[in-house]
């Protein structure tokens, strides 16, 4: 065992910390200050000095490319004969904010992220800390361990144990979620509203209208309020290519 | 020089390919059917048996997440102090169809491609046959070369040489252009027209409404009908977070 490791593991002021990511990660990080930043959530950030720079909105950025590049290598060598939409939509599902976020939660990054507790709600379902950190730590690892280290990792400890890709695969898309989550994402008012049929005066149909920032989206019309707001939300998906 | 390589260059059947594509990478590739691949439009694939396949629509699916995790550690180290913001706004620049597009034909792309003329108008504006085949490009040369290889050929051979990146810092973002150009990616059907003015009756103000396949999105007014357009796409590219 190199000293280095002897002495981050073992008698570092921050040993403890050392060997939470030990056993999160499956290996001893090299720059520990990578790592921190990765679980420094932006309403801490902006209490320190040059703080917008040292939470992990960067490293998320970095973090979302490589998670998004070793994703799509998966799925290429994994399914050889689908084509590419089925790629992107595999991919899609696999990245989702609700997933990473599961997958965040799954690996106990409730207790490593430093976040200020009076303006942001880490339990709340609009909250993308988790996700956004596991992002962060990906790119966190990559620029610690470089592209091959960070795919083996992130196939090994990440994908094979947490995400079961198949069952994915048979997963239906809610539309109305990813509609939400995408209005989430984008900080966007979205409204379900019920509009007036436009297919002359049958009472029996329901005409649901999607509205985002007050901008009248996709209608779905259907003989029940939930099937036509589905339907709206997945038109809306739709036009909005997301 | 090893004897596959001597082989390739002066021997084989397809010596001119590997040379044409030597020229253009600055390598001898190594496993040909992938760079024939990228260079196979489904257009002319189809033709083939399990054509959808074989053209190079998974591979652009491939390296357009390669080609985004290298731009984005190129622009994370280069700007260490800027917020993630910015640094998503810059990779949108770099890696537009527009940009892909121009830096396929300058490498000569024209020349590679193999596609239906009859179906395909390669020097169509909309089309986007060029950047498509770079992307596919860097999917092949991961796939024979590997993640580190890649990164240094994007670095040395295409980034440096051909993106001036502090250019594209300056350049203020059209609008109308991005927009027109994310309907044509979509297959969408995109209007500016021309609506009543809805701020009462000052005959000096234009409204124009962007449609969307025929679904209503922003409007934008100004004292100009050029304004009017510019404001409206800007606003519609901020709804759909494009």
């Amino acid at each position: 065992m190199p000293l280095s490791r002897i002495y981050k593991l073992h008698l570092s002021p921050d040993r403890k910390y050392v060997k939470a990511l030990k056993n999160l990660l499956g290996f001893v990080p090299g720059n520990l200050s990578l790592y921190k930043m990765a679980f420094r959530h932006r309403s801490i950030a902006l209490g320190i000095k040059r703080g917008g720079k040292n939470s992990n909105e960067r490293l998320e950025f970095l973090g979302d490319a490589i998670l998004g590049a070793v994703v799509a290598e998966v799925l290429f060598k994994m399914y050889p004969y689908k084509e590419e939409g089925f790629l992107t939509e595999m991919r899609s599902k696999i990245v989702s904010r609700v997933n990473l976020n599961q997958l965040g939660k799954k690996l106990g990054f409730n207790e490593l992220i430093e976040f200020d507790p009076t303006t942001v709600n880490i339990t709340s379902k609009q909250s993308s800390l988790l996700g956004d950190a596991f992002e962060a730590l990906i790119g966190a690892v990559y620029l610690d361990k470089g592209y091959n280290f960070t795919k083996d990792f992130l196939i090994q400890r990440i994908i094979k144990p947490h995400i079961d890709i198949h069952t994915l695969e048979q997963t239906e898309t809610n539309f109305k979620s990813k509609l939400i989550e995408w209005c989430q994402r984008h900080s966007k008012d979205i409204v379900f509203e019920l509009v007036p049929n436009q297919e002359g005066d049958n009472a029996k149909l329901f005409s649901i209208q999607v509205l985002i920032d007050n901008e009248p989206m996709a209608t779905g019309i259907d003989f029940n309020k939930k099937s036509a707001e589905k339907l709206a939300a997945e038109k809306t998906c739709e036009l909005l290519a997301i």
